[in-house]
C-alpha cells in the first residue's frame, strides 16, 4: 500500500509510492530511450495491454476495450496510488501518514502512435479537454479526495516514459503543496484588494502587452512576470472562474484553439522540445470561487541545469520573460 | 544586469539572469558531457583561466592566483547575479523587481582534477567546510544581503557542467523560499511546543532507528520521515544552533567525517550517483535562534522522472526512507 506522509517541517505531502519500488541497482539514471510503437499499450488493436477503460470516446458502435475509439481513459497500470481502501490516517509520534488512497489514470489522446497534442485538431484537443471534465466530474463523487491534479508529461526530459500521446489524472485525498501555495496568495490579495490577483494580471499584461503571447476570445497565453523556466507560458482565461470543469463549452473551444497555437509556437522557435503541462485549479475541498482562478501552465524542459532548482526550489532562469514572449509572437506559424 | 523579481502570487522570487542570455537555438537539451580534463579551468597552473581568487589555502608560501594551493575560491565567470551596484527595489504595477545583486563563487576543492568529496580525506572535506564558514562570514558583513546559499552539484544529472570537484555559493538580498518554508514551519512547532522540530526529529529517530544511516559523536545521518527523493539523507547536528557558520570546529570535524562516511555508502549502494548537497542555514537577516536547526541535505539524483515533480513541486518518492536507510547501513564500505 502506497503512503502519504507529511513532512513535519513545512508541512509538504508527499507519496511515498512502494509498489512501485525498485532495488537499489535499479536506481541508475535511465536512459531516455521511450517505449515505442512495437510495445506500444496505448496503440488501437493493443486494448488489452491496459486495465479495462473507465471512460472511452467511440463514434462507431464499437465494444469497450477494442479498437474502434477515439480517445480511451485507463487506470495506470503502475499507479503512484491505489483506488481501493480507507483512508486509515494515523499519528507515528511527530508524524503524520494516511495510506495512499487516490486514483491514477492514463488519458490515451489518440489512437494514431504519431500523433502530438500539438498537431492534432482543435476539436481533438477540445475532446481531451472534455476527457478531463468528464473524468473531474466523476471523481469529485468520491468524498475521499479533496485535489485532482491533470498533467501531460511529453517527451523523456519532462519524464514521459511512453512515446504514445497521453495525458494522466493524479486523484489525491490532499492537497498538493504548489496548489496550496497559489492559493493561500491568491486568498492574500482578495483579502488586500476585493479583486483576484490573476485578473488583475490579466488587465495589466493585456495593457503592457511585452510579455502577451498570443490570446483569443476567451484566452490569453502570456509569460509570467517572475517565471522560474525559460518560455514557461501560462494560458489563462478571461472570465473569472475558479474551476476547470466548471468552464463554459466555448472556453473548452477557445482553450484548444489557443493551446494548439501556442503548441506550434515553441516547437517553431525552441525545435519541437519536451515540454509539462499542468491544469491548475481549485481545490473541490475547498471554497476558493472569488480569489482564485483556474488556468493551465506549459513548461517547455529547455535546460539541463535541474538538480539544484529541483532540490531547493529556487530558481535560476536564464531568459527574461519579455523575451521569451518576443520569440513566441514572432515564431512563424 | 540580472533581475530578481517576485511572483505576484505566491511571493516567490526568482533569478531572471538575462546576462547568461542563451538564444532560443540554444536550448537544445544539453549533452551531459561535462568539461574534462584538458579545458579544466579548475586544475593547478590554469589560474588565469578563473577570475582572481577571493580566498585561497596555501601552506607552502606560493604566490596569489598560481598554483601550489590547496583550495581556492574565485568568483563564478558566468555568476547568476552582480556583485556591483545597488538593489533599486521597484514596482512595476502590480509587480515587484530589484537588480540581481549578489555574489556567485565557486568553491575549487581541490587541486586533483580526479579527486572527489567522497575520495579525500576528512581533513580535506573539512577545508572545504572551512572554506564555506569563512566566505559566510566575510560575505554577512555586507548589508545588501540576506541568505548565503551552499551548494555543490556532483555530475551533470545533478546540474554540474564542470568535472573538476568544486561546490558554489549564492549570496542573496532575499530569503529563498525554500528557506523560508522551512524556518516558518520551524517557527509554528517552536511556538506551539516551545521546542526545536530538528530537534525533535533526531531524538524521535535516534530512537526509533529505522531511519537512521550511521552517527557520530556530533551529527547524525537519517532519511528523512518524508523525503522527496529516494535515498534522500539528512546531516544533522545534534546540538542545537540555526547557523552553519556558528559551528563549533569539533562539529565541522564530525560533519566532515560523517559525509565521507555517508558518500562512500550512497557511492557502495548507488554505484556513484550524481548528487545535490545544499546547507541549509539560518538568514542572518532575521533572528531564528530557538526555532531553526541548521543542517545538510543530500539528495541523490537517480531517477529521471524529474520533470513532473520539478513543475508541479509535488513529489512521487518510489523508495521508503526505511528501506533507503537499511540499504545505506547495510552497505560494506
Amino acid at each position: 500500500m502506497p503512503e502519504l506522509r507529511k513532512d513535519p517541517i513545512t508541512g509538504r505531502w508527499v507519496i511515498i509510492s512502494t509498489d512501485r519500488q525498485k532495488r537499489p541497482n535499479d536506481f541508475r539514471i535511465e536512459k531516455s530511450a521511450l517505449i515505442g510503437r512495437e510495445y506500444c499499450p496505448f496503440c488501437a488493436g493493443h486494448e488489452d495491454m491496459t486495465p479495462p477503460e473507465v471512460l472511452a470516446f467511440r463514434n462507431n458502435g464499437s465494444a469497450p476495450n477494442a479498437a474502434g475509439w477515439d480517445l480511451r481513459v485507463v487506470p495506470n497500470k503502475f499507479p503512484a496510488l491505489q483506488v481501493e481502501g480507507n483512508l486509515d490516517r494515523q499519528g507515528e509520534g511527530m508524524f503524520d501518514r494516511m495510506n495512499g488512497i487516490g486514483a491514477h489514470e492514463v488519458i490515451i489522446e489518440t489512437p494514431d502512435h504519431d500523433k502530438t497534442l500539438a498537431s492534432m485538431t482543435e476539436g481533438e484537443i477540445e475532446r481531451v479537454l472534455s476527457a478531463f471534465r468528464a473524468r473531474v466530474q466523476d471523481l469529485k463523487q468520491d468524498r475521499r479526495f479533496r485535489y485532482i491534479l491533470l498533467f501531460k508529461n511529453h517527451g523523456a526530459p519532462a519524464g514521459a516514459t511512453l512515446e504514445h500521446s497521453h495525458s494522466q489524472l493524479i486523484a489525491l485525498p490532499i492537497v498538493p503543496d504548489f496548489v496550496r501555495e497559489e492559493i493561500e496568495g491568491a486568498r492574500r490579495h482578495y483579502a488586500d484588494k476585493e479583486r483576484c490577483v490573476f485578473c488583475d494580471i490579466v488587465k495589466q499584461e493585456l495593457a503592457a502587452g511585452r510579455r502577451m503571447i498570443a490570446e483569443n476570445a476567451d484566452v490569453v497565453a502570456l509569460a509570467p512576470y517572475a517565471p522560474r523556466f525559460p518560455f514557461e507560458t501560462w494560458l489563462v482565461p478571461r472570465r473569472h472562474g475558479s474551476r476547470f470543469e466548471e468552464a463554459a463549452q466555448h472556453e473548452f473551444e477557445s482553450l484548444a484553439r489557443l493551446l494548439k497555437a501556442v503548441l506550434l509556437r515553441v516547437n517553431r522557435a525552441l525545435e519541437s522540445p519536451s515540454y509539462n503541462l499542468i491544469v491548475h485549479s481549485a481545490p473541490f475541498s475547498e471554497d476558493a470561487a472569488d480569489a482564485y482562478h483556474w488556468h493551465v501552465e506549459l513548461m517547455p524542459r529547455l535546460t539541463r541545469v535541474a538538480g539544484f532548482e529541483w532540490g531547493t526550489g529556487f530558481y535560476i532562469n536564464p531568459t527574461s520573460p519579455e523575451e521569451a514572449a518576443r520569440v513566441l509572437r514572432d515564431a512563424k506559424v
